[in-house]
């Protein structure tokens, strides 16, 4: 799946499938003959019941989940906006290549495999306080690198992401679909001191001043003041649905750049589930925006999707119990009086 | 481990091992030298450094890792606070002999050894409103079949219960070691009706009133109102601590069962996590009261040490990050600017 022109993106998002409700009635029905209290295993029942929707099964499986890392560079990091330098990606995808990373061993300890797809490192996007981030053609381009990406068969997706600046690109563009500025959306992303998030705040600010005629239009924002990795997780998630996988989303970058299908498309997020909420300053604002409920919540900020492969583990309990458990039937157990 | 007299108990508690300091430290120094912004995996750092203080060694491992259910019956069952009858008691003995439970799937989904210890069953504690659940003798038992059901040599351990009624018997101790009555510790448990719910809210006062005498002493508190299953809680917390062995908690009645230790000795559950958040009413604020932060929270309220195992694998992403991952210099990652 990639998108051309932006015409064909917007079909893309126009017609969505809508997920398998009787796999999902059946996983409810289930639930109440197992030898539990109703409800009592709380969102791992949920669980089991959205896995079994979007992947369209009464009896989900967690045999190919996918971690995929999009890594890009950021025009903005020029304004002082983190406290590593901008080659400090392409050093960390290289640290990916070779297990280093903390992604490595989560992606590990969840049974996934691990792909990281660095975006043309050496060409950061524009600067958006002073035009766009990408133009029609890198945004497609980027896009169509994430929807390709997405292999069919897979039985869940975790997005992730890898880009110094990257908080700062991600807070504008919440706070150019969401209302607010700098000073509501930026967070301290891998540690910036006081002065860099004054120059932070200011520079979304900026972006927001420069670009207020795109702000009705959720895919140009997207565009203008995103950046590659943030749109190819944007194309990966619209794949996703369109290939019947479900997805967890990572952090606050990782959100923000889901949220323009969202804004665009209500309920386009709906075979998205939330890894985990982020530390990082405006996650828990823009998860309760867009209706995302976390399954882990450990204080976590690192991104690389790193969330997202910790909370597969929880998934793949919620699984056990539904196909494992005994029914009251088959155990012999009286079921409430 | 075994306690012949409550003085014996009490010695236990009065000569708790603090834990090895010099591994959390060591810990803490490589967590902030591996290739990541420091303390951006949040909870994940404090649960490798946890770890390693109870366990005594800076490279932590959860090789060994055991999940004890212990069962039990209660007198007060009698007064309708429950909705399902006593028999389910050993009815989901069995189911988790057969392998059909909830905890079945999730301590093999952890990677973890079940034992279930049924107390008693056919001898049901006394009702809790007439006079003490447990005399002397039978509590000292109970609380020794607990402590002497740990390993030596086990890297974590997972407490959990079963038992019709003992939610009411935990909001009975929760009471008595906190303040307030009935109306504010009384929750659902198994999902009984608002008649069940007055019943239950009914009967831990009656308790409170029948015991006022022994409610300034944690332990008296813990055999007149308790049960056979969480006073074994009780004395299994205590024996890990004195083993070297870390332990996860489950949910509000496991929370419950260990609370006397931390009235007693303020400090005694330094070695426990709180594996989840339960959904039952009384967890969250019995949970503040104990210092305790849940690793997960989701919506859970089986019991059975589900929520304890489901917490596992976090700890284990936790210390595959710590082990697994490169050093800045290993990678060769520009630190900080």
């Amino acid at each position: 799946m990639k998108f051309a022109t932006l015409a064909e993106l917007r079909a893309a998002l126009a017609s969505l499938p809508t997920g398998d409700e009787a796999a999902e009635a059946a996983v409810r029905e289930r639930q109440g003959q197992l030898t539990k209290p109703p409800g009592s295993l709380g969102r791992l029942e949920d669980a089991a019941a959205w896995l079994a929707r979007w992947q369209g099964r009464p009896m989900p499986r967690l045999d190919r989940v996918e971690v995929l890392v999009f890594a890009g560079n950021h025009g903005v990091v020029a304004r002082g906006v983190s406290p590593y330098p901008a080659s400090v990606t392409a050093q960390m995808v290289a640290n990916f290549a070779a297990g280093g990373a903390a992604i490595n061993q989560l992606a590990k300890a969840a049974g996934a495999r691990l792909r990281v797809i660095p975006l043309a490192l050496d060409t950061p996007t524009g600067d958006m306080c002073e035009g766009p981030a990408m133009d029609g053609a890198a945004f497609l381009e980027a896009v169509s690198a994430g929807a390709e990406a997405v292999p069919a068969g897979t039985d869940l997706l975790c997005l992730g992401e890898m880009g110094i600046g990257n908080t700062t690109a991600a807070a504008a563009l919440a706070a150019a679909l969401y209302g607010g500025g700098g000073a509501r959306w930026a967070g301290r992303g891998t540690g910036v001191d006081d002065a860099g998030l004054r120059r932070k705040q200011a520079a979304i600010d900026a972006a927001l001043a420069r670009h207020a005629a795109v702000i009705c239009d959720a895919l140009a924002v997207a565009a203008a003041l995103g950046g590659r990795e943030l749109a190819a997780i944007l194309g990966a998630v619209l794949a996703a649905r369109h290939h019947g996988v479900p997805v967890l989303l990572d952090g606050f970058v990782c959100t923000a750049a889901a949220a323009p299908l969202a804004v665009a498309e209500p309920g386009a997020l709906a075979h998205c589930w939330l890894g985990h909420l982020s530390a990082e300053a405006g996650h828990r604002v823009l998860a309760e925006r867009l209706g995302l409920v976390p399954v882990l919540d450990l204080g976590m900020r690192l991104g690389e999707a790193s969330g997202a492969a910790a909370a597969v583990p929880v998934l793949r309990a919620a699984l056990a119990c539904h196909a494992g458990m005994a029914t009251f039937a088959e155990a012999g157990v009286s079921d409430k009086a």
